[in-house]
C-alpha cells in the first residue's frame, strides 16, 4: 500500500522535479523498500518514453556516441535520460583522464538527466536497479531514455536487450570485438554501429557484420527486420543522421501492425523485470539468512584447513535456512 | 553420501585420466547433482595446485599471454590447467578469425588441460561452475591452474580475485582500460601487466598504474605487498621471465610467516565459494518455484497492458513461492 509520502514523491517526479527524482534513484540504489512503493505508482508511465540500449566492449566509444546522440536529440527539442551501467563510463566516477568529461557539458541542461550505476557491490540487484531508474526517467517525461552498458556479462546484456531498440557498437579492425559480438550479443542488436569509421578496415568490419547478420536473419527476435550496419565517427558527430534514421526505421517496424511487435517486446521486458526483482529479493533474503545463521565463517575456516568441502558446507547451511 | 560411481570417477581423476575429468566438467556445466558428490571427494586436493587469475578488458591479449605462460611453464616441466571464462576467448568457441587459434597447439600436449566456460545462459551459476572446474584440474595434479576471465562484471572479478595470485592485464594508451582498472579491478591485482609493450605510451601507462598502486598501498588485501608492474609482449614471448619472477615474489610473500597470508586468502576463497554455491542453488530453487507457480506470463501480460506493475507482480509471486 503506497503511503502519502510515496504519493507526494511520485507526483513531484511526474511534474519533472529533478531533486525528487534524484532522491528516489538514491533510494533505489540503496535498496530501500519505500522506493518500491513509489516505483509502483510511476510504472504506468514507463511506456511514454522510447527506451534505447547501447552496448559494446570498452573502448569502442559508447559514451562519445551517447553524448553525440543526446546533443542531436536536444537539437530536435527532445528531452533525454541516460542511465550508464559501465565501470568504464565517465559518468560512473573515477575519471582520471581529461578527455572523459564530454558529457558534463549537458550538466546544466535541464532537458538531460544523467545517472550512473556502478556494477560492483550490488548483490544480484543491478538489473532491477537499472530498470527502476529507467522507470523514473520515463515518469519524469523524458522522450528518450538511453541505457548504456558494456556488452559483457549476462546481466549487462539482459538489460539492454530489454530496450525498445538496442544498438550494438564496435570499431574497425578489432577482431576481438567482432568475436565478442558473435559470441554473445549478435542476437540482441536491432541496429549495429561501426564507430571510429575513419580507421582502417571499416568496410571489412561492416561487411563481416552484415554477413553474420544475414546468417542470423531468421532469429525469432528479428521478426523480418534486417538490422542495418551504420558507420559513425561519434567524436565528430558524423553518421548520426543515418543512425537516427535506422533507429526510426526499427521503431516503425515495432509500431506497425497495431504495435504488435512493440507489445511483444514489452511483455518480454515485463517478464524479465519481474524475474530480476524476484532474483534481487531472493538473493537479499539468502544474504540475510546466511548472516542470521552465523555459521559461514566457521565453515570457511574448516574448508581452508582441509576439514570440510564447500559443497557439504553449503548443504549444511542450506538445510538451516530454507 | 558419495555413491560408488562418484568414488570411481574421483579415483580416475586423481590418477589424471582426462576422459573422466572432461565428463565431470560437462556434468558441472549441466548442473547435475551427482557432479557435486564427486567434487566433494576431490576438494581436499585443490590446495595442491597454484591458482592464478588473469583478467583485463577484451583486446588486451589475455589469451596470448596465457598461451605464452603455458609454453613457459611446460618448458619448466610443470603441468597446467586453463579455465577460460570469457566470451571473447578463442577457447569459448565461435572463433571466426584464423589468428585466434594459438592455444590449439597445446591440444596434443597431455600436460595441458584447457576448458572454456561460456558466460551466457548460466542462471547465477557461472562462478560456482568455474570453481568446480578449478577443483577438478587441481585434483588431476596440475601444478598451476590459470583462470582467465574478462575484467568486467562482478562475477568475473570475484572469480579471479579468489586466485592465489591475480594478474591484471592492460595495454599502452588505452585510457579506457586504465579507467576500468581504476573503477573496479585495481584492488584485486597482485601483479599488473602492461602487454603489447612495443606500442607507444607504454612508459606513461606503466607509471600511471604505479602511481595508482602507490595511493592504494595500504589496502588490507595488499598486506605489505606492493604489486609490481611488468611489461610484456606476449605475442613474442617477451617479458615472461620478469612476469614469472613477479608471480614467484608474490608467492613468497603468501607462504612466508608459516603461510599466514595464503591461509587467509584460502579462507576468503572458501567463504566466497560457499556463497557462490548457495546463490546458484537458491536461484535454481527460485526458477523451479516460479515455473511451478505458473503465473509469470499472466503477470507479464498484465504489466505490458498497463494493468499491473512488476513490483506488485513480484510480491504476488513471492508470497506464493516462499
Amino acid at each position: 500500500m503506497a503511503d502519502v509520502n510515496s504519493e507526494q514523491i511520485a507526483a513531484s517526479i511526474l511534474k519533472g522535479e529533478i531533486r525528487a527524482a534524484a532522491k528516489l534513484m538514491r533510494e533505489i540504489d540503496d535498496g530501500l523498500p519505500r522506493a518500491l512503493d513509489t516505483l509502483k505508482l510511476l510504472y504506468a508511465h514507463v511506456y511514454k518514453a522510447q527506451i534505447w540500449g547501447i552496448t559494446g566492449s570498452p573502448g569502442v566509444g559508447k559514451s562519445t556516441l551517447t553524448d553525440a546522440l543526446v546533443t542531436k536529440l536536444r537539437g530536435e527539442g527532445k528531452t533525454v535520460g541516460v542511465v550508464a551501467v559501465d565501470p568504464t563510463s565517465p559518468f560512473s566516477g573515477g575519471a582520471i583522464l581529461g578527455d572523459r568529461v564530454r558529457m558534463q557539458r549537458h550538466a546544466t541542461d535541464e532537458g538531460v538527466f544523467i545517472r550512473s550505476l556502478a556494477t560492483r557491490g550490488h548483490f544480484g540487484g543491478i538489473t532491477a536497479s537499472t530498470r527502476g531508474v529507467v522507470t523514473v526517467m520515463a515518469a519524469m517525461g523524458k522522450d528518450v531514455v538511453i541505457i548504456e552498458t558494456v556488452g559483457v556479462g549476462q546481466d549487462e546484456v539482459d538489460v539492454v536487450a530489454a530496450a525498445d531498440t538496442t544498438l550494438v557498437v564496435t570499431v574497425p579492425g578489432m577482431g576481438d570485438d567482432v568475436q565478442a559480438i558473435k559470441a554473445g550479443i549478435l542476437e540482441v542488436g536491432d541496429v549495429f554501429v561501426v564507430n571510429k569509421a575513419d580507421r582502417d578496415g571499416v568496410e571489412a568490419t561492416a561487411s563481416q557484420l552484415e554477413s553474420m547478420l544475414a546468417m542470423d536473419r531468421d532469429a525469432p527476435r528479428r521478426a523480418g527486420w534486417m538490422p542495418p550496419v551504420v558507420q559513425t565517427i561519434a567524436s565528430q558527430s558524423r553518421g548520426l543522421d543515418q543512425l537516427l534514421e535506422a533507429i526510426e526505421g526499427h521503431r516503425a517496424v515495432l509500431t506497425s501492425d497495431d504495435g504488435k511487435l512493440l507489445a511483444e517486446r514489452r511483455r518480454e521486458r515485463a517478464r524479465m523485470e519481474v524475474m530480476d526483482i524476484l532474483k534481487a529479493r531472493t538473493l537479499r533474503m539468502l544474504e540475510e539468512r546466511v548472516e542470521q545463521n552465523g555459521r559461514l565463517q566457521e565453515m570457511a575456516d574448516a574448508i581452508a584447513d582441509g576439514r570440510m568441502d564447500p559443497y557439504t558446507a553449503s548443504e549444511n547451511i542450506m538445510a538451516g535456512i530454507f
